[in-house]
C-alpha cells in the first residue's frame, strides 16, 4: 500500500515562514537543504512519514517562483511514498495520468522522484517517491 | 509534539475522484460520512495519521463549494493533531494567527476541531483536531 510521505508547501521566504510552523507543530525544523535541480530551498519539520516540508524559490524562474506568482503561498504538492518508482510511474500512466518530463528526477535527500499533472489527479501536484526500505 | 493528521482534499465530485486516488494509493476508501455542519461528504483514505480526505460539498453555499468556485479542485486544508485543543487555539491566537469562529466546532467521526485563517499562515488552511490517545 502507498502511503503519504510528506506535503511541501510554498512559502515566500523560508526565515519568515520556519517560526509559523515551529509554533504550529511545536517543534524546530528537522533540517534543510538546497535542491538545485528543482531551484528550491527547502526545510524540514519531522524526519517520517508525514512530515512537511517548506520551500524557498532559489530563482525568479524556478517552478515554486512560479507557482508563488501565480497562486500565492500555499500546498505546493503531496508526496505518495511507493516501493518501485517505475512501476508507479507506468501504473499512472495506463490510468491515464499525465506524468511530468523528466519522468524519473533527483529529489531531496538523493532520493527518486516523479511528479503528476494536477489536471489528472483533481487539482493536486502528486510527487511519488521511492522508498525501498 | 503535534503531527500531521491527514490532508483534505476538495473534488467536484466523490464518485470520479475516488477512482483516482485508488488508483495512485493502490487501495480503496476506508469509510465516508456526511458532516451536515461544514456541508460535506466526506470519504477516506488510510485510517491513521497521514491519511487522505477528499470533501465533496452538499450545497452552494457550503466553504468547500466556495472553495471550489475560487481555486479549482486541489488541497483544501492540512490537519494537525494537538492533546489540548483549547490550549493550541489559545497559543495560536497568542502567536498572532486567525482562529476561524466558531473556535472549536464538531469534526468528523465525532472529533472536535478548530480551523486557522490561511492569511496567518503561510496560505494554508490548518485545521487542528483533538487526539487524547
Amino acid at each position: 500500500m502507498d502511503s503519504i510521505d510528506h506535503i511541501g508547501i510554498a512559502v515566500n521566504s523560508l526565515e519568515d515562514a520556519i517560526p509559523v510552523f515551529a509554533a504550529l507543530l511545536r517543534q524546530n525544523p528537522s533540517g534543510s537543504e538546497e535542491v538545485p535541480s528543482e531551484g528550491v530551498r527547502v526545510a524540514f519539520f519531522g524526519a517520517g512519514p508525514g512530515r512537511l516540508e517548506l520551500l524557498e524559490p532559489l530563482a525568479p524562474e524556478s517552478p515554486v517562483a512560479r507557482f508563488l506568482d501565480k497562486h500565492g503561498q500555499g500546498v505546493h504538492h503531496v508526496c505518495l511514498a511507493t516501493p518501485d518508482l517505475e512501476a508507479a510511474v507506468s501504473d499512472a500512466q495506463a490510468a491515464g495520468m499525465v506524468v511530468l518530463e523528466p519522468l524519473i528526477r533527483e529529489g531531496a535527500h538523493g532520493t527518486r522522484v516523479a511528479f503528476l499533472h494536477p489536471r489528472s489527479t483533481c487539482g493536486v501536484l502528486v510527487e511519488l517517491i521511492e522508498r525501498t526500505g
